[in-house]
């Protein structure tokens, strides 16, 4: 594939789009806000199914689910492609509470990070507050031995996108535990990875180096840390923590495809994460980029379109913790030396669409920009250059010349929901989510018409 | 003033805006996210106000409370404007009923249409449905005397801007009651102006032609408006309603204004609306708006912002029944001779702000696209020809020549919660009012900056 220079996808000008990819998408809209039937699926998968963290057995019945809906859109093609993927369940305790120098205690709301081992009993130690892993690196064995690690790094609130604060604070999540373990910290704390002062932890997922100690890792709400941070700054703190998490063996499961075949073989793909964490319902991380994708493929056959290429929908599985998913998707397309010229994700919630984040040349970012003129009677704005999506990431070491698209969705109240017992069905707009879909379908319509 | 130009007010063209504008914009968005009041204002007058309809002892607090507000900040001048406002009361008793031919009754959610009459006891009358205003026209006193007439038009989907659909349906909440009135019908019931389908009522403006027979007119649940529409397809439906809804006399009332005096005595003026309707709290609709034009002012004070021109900030009463406060502001200034070159408005929720809509001519709109290189970085987008505002409206008729803005908000959820007892704090998601706040502040700069 690498042979294939950028500039071979890119066929037709902005000034040839015609009056009829207007029309087209005109309907597009009309069909996903009118009829649309995301709303619906995505109530299906919060309700039916629930939260379905890779390798349970809601993950189980999310494919089943998902299979079942995509058949009964009689698409050309339904299967499912089998790959391996981790285990980790939460367990049934996890609790921690925390005793200043008066005596005063305080239960927390925490979540055990994705990954961790568990506590094997309740275990105790003093905590130290450290701002940020670069903070932590600094710190030797005799600051931190048999000590509880806080890890308190804050969202800045100054960036406008909440995904750059979420960007920033990832190291404290995913790299603090192992970190303290090398010295031999007794266990690590976290603030939580979001945006508002409020109650909620948000989990999300860490990993071990091999050969490290190994200490639990858990998330309290963000209040609990500033009144941590607080007591702190008065004196001596201890943390009590129990949490019986662990990682099972490896298990199968599937990514969920669906294809509407086109003129030739050549792939235009796009999914969300059918996977989430196993607190609240995934509603927008990511059972909205699943009704988003699936939606996109409904449309363009409901309203007849005939594709030039083949047009792949794929519902992830395990983007969370692993990336499984997006990993052996990618290698398996690549080893059957199919030809993928577009992959686009959803899996920034189901908010108020805003545009498409372009990871891929120059050329590619000016084509999506010159699709500006049809889009933004839709109120599809930005297209600059950013990040596709997790699970579609790995195909760009196999098609390196490939554009990748990101649906960019208003990030403000993301990392409000994210991870959480809050991510439920409730508080996604139906709106939002039905402008989603139709922006998906409208930028695959139109990569399918642009691009050779 | 009709002699100015609009050309005179535009000094200073796209290409010179320099570094220090962008640096100052960043200090504005700095100010609204890191140390922003908007959200804390919004909650006070929210939870220690409540809902305040113009002429309610509620609307008086709020008058007192954004005086006392906004003499804490400081500000050059702080002063209440005397104005004359309609005094309308929901009273206590309000509900109604449908009954069947088979003698099921079901219990409506309804509220009273703001500027209604009574019904003077439990009233009773067949269902006649009429799908729009239009339909209603073309009746015969023969259809609907002694009827209940039925005004079904539901909200166009397919509308990406959910106020066009609000714009197409205003005809039966504003106008419905008076043309069934002429035709003697008993009463009207309208669907809600609404985007979901859910139980809330949405009250709203109404209006009697001066020699009218005055009907009551109320509006009901997109739910109950559903189930209605499904029963009369089955046969005969009798409604019986009681309201003791009654209009008062005038009463005096104040538009609260601060200023921060300029170079020059011309004016840029701001605002949203203190009023809102008597269910909720009016936490969108405009508590959204007044946080934000009060937040503006307090920003560019608290940077040491030395204006170029007058910054007067506006708390107008009694948009929602009348705009006494937004006429008799028109008038009041125009007779004092004071020059208004600017005026911006903030009343479409406390949503993610998206760019700003340009009532003004050609060369205004070219200026505000101007601003785009400076405000994308702030995720605001949009700048096109649009509607202002209903309280800054009436200054065009004094000084035609100026430049009216109103803040662009995205528009999909607003009317889940317009006028509803929904319409409340924890609805409002808190940066994306600060962003609102830093948005309006930074219009403000720009066109301080910018008109001469």
């Amino acid at each position: 594939m690498k042979k294939l220079l950028p500039l071979l996808f890119i066929v037709i000008s902005a000034n040839s789009f015609a009056q009829t990819d207007s029309t087209f998408i005109r309907k597009i809209y009309d069909e996903a806000l009118e009829q649309g039937e995301s709303h619906k699926n995505l109530r299906s998968l919060c309700k039916d199914i629930g939260a379905r963290i890779t390798g349970s057995a809601e993950a189980q019945m999310a494919i089943k689910w998902g299979e079942k809906l995509l058949k009964s859109y009689n698409f050309d093609t339904v299967y499912l492609q089998e790959i391996k993927v981790p285990h980790w369940e939460r367990g049934t305790t996890e609790a921690a509470w925390i005793e200043n120098e008066d005596g005063e205690i305080i239960k927390l709301d925490i979540l055990a990070l994705g990954g961790s081992v568990g506590t094997n009993g309740l275990i105790s130690g003093e905590v130290i507050e450290v701002s940020d892993l670069k903070a932590l690196k600094q710190l030797t064995e005799d600051d931190v031995k048999g000590k509880i690690v806080f890890l308190s790094q804050p969202f800045d609130k100054k960036n406008i996108q909440t995904s750059k604060s979420y960007g920033a604070c990832y190291p404290i999540r995913g790299l603090g535990t192992n970190e303290a373990g090398k010295l031999n910290a007794r266990a690590v704390v976290i603030r939580s990875l979001a945006t508002p002062e409020d109650d909620f932890p948000h989990t999300g997922t860490m990993s071990y180096d091999t050969d490290v100690n190994k200490i639990p890792g858990a998330a309290m709400s963000t209040n609990n840390a500033t009144l941590l941070s607080n007591w702190l700054k008065k004196g001596k703190v201890t943390l009590k923590i129990e949490m019986d998490c662990k990682t099972y063996p490896n298990v199968t499961s599937y990514n969920v495809i669906a294809e509407i075949n086109g003129k030739d073989d050549k792939v235009i793909t796009w999914g969300g994460h059918l996977d989430s964490w196993d607190v609240g319902e995934g509603a927008h991380d990511d059972g909205a980029g699943i009704a988003h994708s699936i939606e996109a493929l409904r449309i363009l056959k409901k309203l007849g379109y005939q594709p030039n290429h083949k047009l792949r929908c794929v519902l992830f599985m395990n983007e969370e913790n692993g990336n499984m998913g997006g990993k052996s998707y990618a290698k398996i397309v690549s080893e059957k030396k199919e030809e993928h010229i577009c992959a686009i994700e959803s899996d920034r919630g189901g908010f108020l669409p805003v545009g498409f984040d372009v990871n891929g040349t120059n050329e590619h970012l000016k084509m999506v920009q010159s699709f500006e003129t049809l889009l933004s009677s839709f109120e599809l704005y930005r297209f600059r250059k950013g990040f596709g999506g997790v699970d579609i990431g790995p195909l760009k070491e196999y098609y390196p010349n490939m554009i990748q698209l990101g649906l960019a969705i208003n990030s403000q109240a993301y990392f409000n929901y994210h991870h959480t017992h809050n991510d439920v069905f409730e508080n996604v707009n139906k709106r939002e989510l039905e402008l989603g879909s139709a922006a998906m379908a409208s930028m695959i319509y139109l990569m399918d018409k642009t691009l050779e």
